[in-house]
C-alpha cells in the first residue's frame, strides 16, 4: 500500500532551515547508510512522487543547478503560475487531501514524499502522514524555519528504528494504527 | 568533573507538557534501563543537586504527595518566597551562572540536574549545559509547553548514544568540545 512519507533533517530544536535560510548547520559527513539508517537514495527508490510546497521548491532551486529527484514527477503546491526548466514538476492546487490524492496518483501505486516545513505541518493536521523518518543533527539553532507547528489535535505514532547517519540520528517513527474497537 | 545537565522527557514536536500541562502522553511503559539507555535511577546516582524553575517545581509539586527526588537538594529559582514541605527544597535567584555555580556548590562534586523549560532554555543561552538526555516519546502534541526556544546563538552537541526506552527514542547528546586554536 503506497504510505505518504516525510523525510527531512531537523536540528535538536526542530529547525529545518536556520535564519535566513541558513542550511550551513547540516552535515556533509552523512554516509549513505549505517547500521540501517535509511540513506536519501534507499529513501527515493520507494518514492513515486513528490509533494512539496512553493517555498521548499524555490529553495532546493536556488541551492544547485544540479536536480537531486532525477525522474520522479514533483508537485509542487502554489496558487501562482510556475515555470520551472525541470520537466518534471508541475504546479498544483487544493486542500491537502486533494493534494496527496493527486500525489498519490502521481506516483503511480508507489510512495509520496512530502517535503517542506508547510507541506508537512499541512500533511500532519490532515492526518494523512504514514512515516515520519526525521534524521536529527544535534546543534540547537534558537531560530530559523520550524518543522512542525501547531495542531488541531495530537498525532500519535510508534517508532520502527533509530539508526546513526554520520553524526546525526535518524528516528524513524509510523503512524500509530487506530484502536480497535 | 561536575556536569551540567538535562534529562527530560520531550513529545517529538518539542514539548515537555501539552496544553494546560497535559501530561497525560507520557509512557508509563519505560523500564529502567533497555539496550543503554540511561534511567532515571541511573542518571540520579550522579547527580548532587537539582536547579528547577519555580513552575516546574510547583508542577511536580502538584502531581504526587511523593516526592521524586530523594535526599537530592534542589533549588528552586524564584524571587518571590517559597515554602515548601520538602526539608532539600531551598529558593535561590540571581544570574543563571551564579545560579548554576550555587548548584554546583551544593552538589559538592557531583552533576547538577537542570529541570523544566525555563531553566534548560536559560542554561543553554548561558552555553552551560554539558549533556541533553532527551528522551523523545513518538507523539506530536501540536502546542504546550516548549522545551526549547531562542538563542543568541547556534549550540553544537555530540550524539554520544541512542537507546529504546520502552516506546521512546533516548537521544544522549554532549556538548561540542571547543575547536582547537
Amino acid at each position: 500500500m503506497a504510505k505518504v512519507r516525510v523525510y527531512i533533517a531537523a536540528s535538536l530544536d526542530g529547525f529545518i532551515a536556520g535564519p535566513d535560510d541558513d542550511l550551513s548547520w547540516l552535515p556533509t559527513d552523512a554516509a549513505p547508510s549505517e547500521d540501517g539508517a535509511l540513506g536519501f537514495e534507499a529513501f527515493m527508490a520507494d518514492v513515486g512522487a513528490m509533494l512539496m510546497g512553493r517555498r521548499t521548491y524555490e529553495v532546493v532551486r536556488s541551492l544547485s543547478d544540479a536536480w537531486a529527484y532525477g525522474d520522479t514527477p514533483v508537485l509542487v503546491a502554489t496558487h501562482r503560475e510556475l515555470e520551472s526548466d525541470i520537466p518534471t514538476v508541475r504546479a498544483v492546487s487544493g486542500t491537502m487531501d486533494a493534494l496527496l490524492d493527486t500525489a498519490l496518483e502521481a506516483a503511480g501505486g508507489r510512495d509520496v514524499y512530502v517535503d517542506g516545513g508547510g507541506m508537512v505541518q499541512a500533511a500532519l493536521e490532515a492526518g494523512r502522514v504514514d512515516e515520519l523518518i526525521i534524521t536529527m543533527v544535534p546543534v540547537l539553532l534558537g531560530g530559523g524555519v520550524p518543522l512542525f507547528g501547531a495542531l488541531s489535535e495530537r498525532r500519535e505514532f510508534v517508532f520502527k528504528q533509530h539508526a546513526s547517519l554520520g553524526s546525526m540520528v535518524q528516528l524513524y517513527a509510523t503512524r500509530k494504527p487506530a484502536e480497535q474497537a
